[in-house]
């Protein structure tokens, strides 16, 4: 931070006692906004006409589903310029919240720079090496038929990984851009009415989330629609649409590779400074959440803009286009398998459905407005409820547009009915993702059974807390697997019975089936991640209120606007690894094809009676463990430096707690941010490494022994071992987290003792135990499913 | 207890006070001890010499290896009363320490009478179960063939099953019934020496261990030999010895059924009652452990009998049971598949390595002797040291007699040099145990960085203790996992080049190869079951030690032995996980050829790929992740019950603290003992009933679908998953906790603030919760990855 601040220039501090001292804002951007800004806003306007028409004009020589596809996500991306606009517009409040929210901005931004910076410099390197790799690969006949060169399939797929990757990095700038402004705005509207402040968090939340779900369609369709129009493909006849897809994988795990290490880092970032915080501010001091006297507090709030809205942003991106990228894969197989005449429609089906998740979800965000009449200040409605209003509209809507879509794109006259079970299919994955938040919700909410056990069980110490937090989350992992299971299998079966067969007769739609399933889940997923991104604007806004401060009603409202946020990023983290399962066995097929597709056999099993086969399924385990040890270790270490900071302060300034004093807010933030680029790079580097070592090793053994595709077998089983893993572990960590954090919040309202007693000690202990699990290690562990499965197909050619 | 103690007749307890006071004995042996005690000796004698003439008539009938296997277990059995006599020949002490013990023998004797009551109920309901199961199965050409009914054959399998089931029990009841006899003479040798002390804990160790190891061996030879004669394979040939093995399934069924509800109870019982007594003793008021002022304390004392003395033997029995019996049935199947004239050596051989056991662990166990000379009180030299070179005298031996067992048994002319291989996976798993061995010790033991690291982890709080700790038990597993890889891996390649060919020329040792190496593995068995057992009954000397108020340097030399047994036991658990994750693997082999036997054709195959496969991989994964869930919740629930008796006994009688009032210890026995009764039945049930229930289920549906052998696939990609995720978290929980006591121990020794101080109270939080971890759901799950495996094979029929 400045120099003003660390001088000890107490003056205007200590004429107003209580509340947090000025701080320079230093205005950033990165040097593309720069860039964009100085050029005359007429040129500009041209320049993105000129963009808007060339994009049309490709679009319209490949299909009109991608015009289609063009238009929803230019029209939301001008609704998102509306909500943004609409948030900007409202007051920034008085001058002590602006200052705190200029230093949370300065902190975050600063944080960014700094971590994508070394992300970037990874990706570049990383883009060096795949490039390396498929200039010396040997291609597929199909390829080479195809006409598609060794050189442009490794350009290509550079590329498309670069591309992945900015991308990736651009949802993670928007969505912390939106949060850091919105953060004080929300906290301004709540010194006025509740309704205010809840609609401006969500506004800001919708902003980031239609931008995010809009550049993963538009991404992956103008990447479609450039390979469409340079191969040439309905012309020539050599590459068919159907191999289009495979091409886009390097999209996919550019976007998980920026996702992983954005959520690694920021998720580290947030829960040490967190929980650094509370163990010195709340456990030894007994001073508040977010008090001003507390040095670690701007570093917890910055922490919030860079772990949750910036990594979540990348999260979700991620989700979508590996989701997105698996299913037309399988389309495109099934379309060719089946011998449909135009299959475009089996292969854009995935980009529809989120066109139309931007329209429905951009209904939900709107569908929760202003009511002027209730808004007086004191009457809280119970946001939630709001929410899921919000949200039950969106599906309902969801449901209509995914029927609609299956009429539309997957009817085919080869099997009539077929659409008719896809749409059931979408369905299935609809139900399940409800069912998910509510099993989440179940095991996370303090109405039900579960916390409740978990807070009387702090009434007997730290140590039964601990243990029935652990059993809590263990257990918890039960129902969703149970859920998933069936739909995978109930997906499964309507899409073998769609009618869809081979040459030979055999029903080949099962695999599609599962696939829909997956877009039926994630058809709502810009209302998710509005519900989710919400979460962290009400948090930071609670915390510039409390150290700005403002009267106890002020604070109520935000505090029940962070409690639901509590539960909304607990139940869209279900949702996430919902969707991760599903995504990662479609991948899983996927990668199946391509090693056939290479090795010219078929590769239809992976058998895990072959001991080196089991080895890879022990070591796909184990990458999970050790990954999740090293996201929470890494926090931990991070989290005593800065209790050993905050300690320090507190006894060589003494005034500090008296407000005499002014804590050092810089040094806490400094230490946080490097501490956690530091400690990201080891279990990141881990999880890229790792599957790529193993299938390199046992393709030399297999070698040797005479096994061939031994490594390409032994990667898919350290593949689908650690997702079943992952999944396991992610739902674990998350709900145990949450369950700790609400018990917590279930003794504060009263319960058992209330605020002090022994009873909220030792549930603070498991709150803070909770931190790394659902914030670092859960949602990393959502995204490394994902990378694992990208990675394998990326890196496929090494294995064989 | 007894009337006296609850009624308040306070005499005796005043006049001496910081005592325990007098609790009468209720001597209890089960009815078949007290038949046979009955009997005149000279006529028991008579029946003795009778049974043992009739085993060594049958072993003769069927193979020398047979009457050499018995030579051996017999001697090892005189070998044993010998060690017990010389340990009963000790005294018990001042009476104010016969009578702690005879309490802790009532409690202990009392509950493994309930325990075991229940348990048998179960076996013998589940053994109707299976007659009906396999009484209306269909049996295979080659069974009938061999002129097998169905009748016969559930019989048989009934009967192995029950017969292991009563083994177990018998391997149980022994670890117990020694361990509540030693602990008292070892705290009065304590008084004396060192030395002396250890040297009783260790023979009572051994004598268990021998008994334990001898048993299990004998029992699956007695049956071999009844079942050879039985069907007379050598004079008709319809029945090949290469075919029974399969029949002694059952055998290691009911071996691991008894166990994992030994381990479930016992565990449950041991944890409730040392963390409850904890957290109200030691954390909220400040007495020292074992103090006779804790009503919970002899509760305490009772389950380290119930839990680790009894659980521990039937843990190791049942590994052992299943173990030689996977070993058997590969070794016939490849010798079948090679043509060896004469199978018997390959199908023995795992019989006479265990003999060879016997003989080297004996050898290891006498080693330490007691030396006179440095046997003065107060100089405690490292036990530790004493027992590691015991452990490598019987390594040295064992690598010697391993060799020599495969140059005599494995040994052919097809392939002159394959027996040097075989002893070459037999050293790769001598090797991969004292590795094992290794890191244990390395994340447990406090000379090392882990541990140091962890207990610098809690000066900041019982936060980040645990967080700390969380993340040393997830990353341990890497190291691990990496050995048993390569083990396994190695293993096979070595058995693949040991030159053993089938018909058609294809290397077939390669599994058989890995049974070795697990063989090696366990070779030193009864020895570290010694090491093991030596823990619980250190610990309840040290206890008897505290509650009669000996003087400070005798507690020294407890507290040393103590502190070697939980390194001994942490090490000892790391081995039982290494063996389980290879026998298991080696049972999924053993299924899959029954499978194939059954089905008739061919399965080698488990293709993940199918969507119905991968969910059983997830539910075989999510049943690790209830299962200790249920099992950690389960001592969480009992604990709270035990903290809100303790605090309620000192709340009503006050005058506890001060000597003056006597607490209630048999109120504690009696809650912990009814529920922990009451808590193992769920995991337990859950693991029995859902491998069962799943491939029915999918049995249908693959039966509705079109898809034969979906049941045993969706079954077989269960137990798989279920294994490696069940080898993770064990290693997870038993690392953990181990690391957690002894970061405490460490604190304890003086470092980082010591005794007392809050980094003290943040490391017994860690230690509180690391209770259930590593004595309740980790050993358990030791237990269930090998139940699982021998559930499968039993109800096989069920899927198919």
């Amino acid at each position: 931070m400045d120099d003003d601040m660390e001088g000890g220039n107490l003056g205007p501090y200590q004429d107003r006692p209580r509340t947090f001292p000025s701080m320079k804002s230093k205005a950033y951007a990165p040097w593309i906004f720069r860039v964009l800004m100085r050029i005359n806003s007429r040129i500009l306007l041209l320049l993105l006409l000129v963009c808007f028409g060339a994009i049309f004009y490709i679009g319209a020589s490949t299909s009109p589903i991608i015009v289609f596809v063009f238009s929803v996500c230019i029209i939301s991306f001008f609704v998102s310029i509306y909500l943004t606009k609409w948030v900007l517009a409202k007051d920034e409040g008085p001058p002590e919240m602006s200052e705190i929210s200029d230093a949370i901005r300065d902190g975050a931004e600063g944080f960014f720079r700094t971590q994508y910076g070394t992300i970037s410099k990874m990706a570049l390197l990383l883009g060096l090496v795949i490039l390396g790799i498929y200039l010396f690969r040997t291609i597929t006949p199909q390829q080479e038929a195809s006409g598609l060169g060794r050189a442009t399939s490794a350009y290509i797929t550079v590329a498309a990984f670069l591309f992945g990757a900015l991308c990736s990095g651009v949802a993670g700038y928007v969505g912390m851009w939106v949060s850091v402004r919105a953060n004080v705005r929300v906290s301004s509207a709540a010194r006025r009415s509740a309704r205010e402040a809840l609609q401006i968090a969500v506004r800001a939340g919708g902003f980031s989330a239609l931008v995010v779900v809009g550049m993963a369609v538009m991404g992956v369709a103008i990447l479609y629609a450039i390979l469409y129009v340079w191969f040439q493909v309905d012309s020539t006849g050599t590459m068919k649409a159907t191999d289009l897809p495979l091409l886009l994988v390097g999209y996919g795990f550019g976007a998980s590779f920026v996702a992983l290490f954005a959520q690694l880092g920021g998720g580290i970032y947030t829960k040490a400074a967190d929980v650094g915080a509370d163990l010195v501010g709340k456990v030894e001091q007994g001073i508040p959440e977010d008090d001003p006297r507390n040095p670690a507090v701007i570093a917890d709030l910055v922490g919030d803009n860079v772990g949750d809205c910036a990594a979540r942003g990348a999260d979700l991106f991620e989700s979508i286009a590996a989701e997105i990228i698996s299913a037309m894969i399988l389309g495109g197989t099934m379309a060719q398998r089946c011998k449909i005449e135009d299959p475009s429609g089996f292969i854009l089906f995935p980009l529809v459905v989120h066109s139309f998740d931007l329209v429905v979800s951009s209904v939900g965000i709107f569908s929760i407005r202003n009511k002027r009449d209730s808004g007086v200040i004191g009457t809280i409605e119970d946001p939630m409820r709001t929410l899921e209003k919000g949200y039950s509209v969106t599906i309902f809507l969801a449901v209509l547009t995914f029927g609609l879509s299956t009429r539309w794109l997957l009817y085919t006259e080869q099997a009539p009915s077929a659409w008719l079970n896809f749409a059931l299919c979408g369905l299935v994955g609809i139900v399940t993702a409800y069912v998910f938040v509510w099993i989440s919700k179940y095991y996370t909410d303090y109405k039900y059974e579960p916390v409740r056990t978990l807070a009387l069980a702090s009434s007997t110490g730290h140590g039964t807390n601990i243990i029935a937090g652990v059993s809590l989350g263990l257990e918890s992992t039960a129902l969703p697997v149970l859920v998933i299971s069936l739909a995978i299998v109930s997906a499964f079966w309507l899409g073998r019975t769609s009618g869809l067969t081979d040459e030979a007769g055999n029903p080949t739609g099962g695999l599609f089936g599962t696939a829909v399933a997956t877009m039926g889940m994630l058809s709502t997923a810009a209302y998710v991640l509005t519900m989710d991104m919400f979460g962290p604007i009400a948090d930071n806004a609670g915390g510039i209120v409390e150290m700005s401060q403002q009267p106890e009603s002020v604070r109520e409202i935000t505090d029940v606007l962070d409690a639901v946020g509590n539960t909304t990023k607990a139940t869209t983290k279900g949702f996430a690894i919902g969707s991760a399962a599903l995504a990662s066995f479609l991948l899983f097929s996927a990668y199946m094809d391509e090693v056939a597709a290479f090795a010219q056999e078929s590769f239809k099993q992976v058998d895990i009676a072959i001991p080196e086969v089991f080895v890879g399924g022990l070591l796909g385990s184990m990458l999970i463990f050790l990954f999740s040890a090293w996201a929470c270790a890494a926090v931990g270490r991070t989290a005593q430096e800065v209790v050993n900071e905050v300690r320090r302060q507190f006894i060589e300034r003494p005034g500090i707690m008296d407000y005499k004093e002014k804590p050092d807010y810089g040094r806490c933030v400094s230490i946080v941010a490097s501490a956690s680029l530091r400690e990201m790079i080891k279990p990141g580097a881990l999880a890229i490494i790792s599957p790529t070592v193993v299938g390199f090793l046992f393709r030399i053994l297999g070698y040797y022994t005479g096994h061939p595709l031994l490594g390409a077998k032994v990667v898919a089983s350290m593949l689908m071992f650690a997702t079943v893993s992952g999944i396991l572990m992610a739902l674990f960590l998350n709900t145990a987290g949450g369950a700790w954090d609400n018990a917590k919040k279930y003794i504060e309202t009263g319960a058992l003792g209330g605020k002090g007693s022994d009873t909220h000690k030792a549930a603070v202990t498991g709150d803070t135990v909770g931190d790394p699990f659902k914030d670092t290690a859960g949602p990393s562990l959502h995204v490394l499913i994902k990378m694992l499965a990208t990675i394998t197909l990326v890196m496929a050619p090494i294995f064989l």
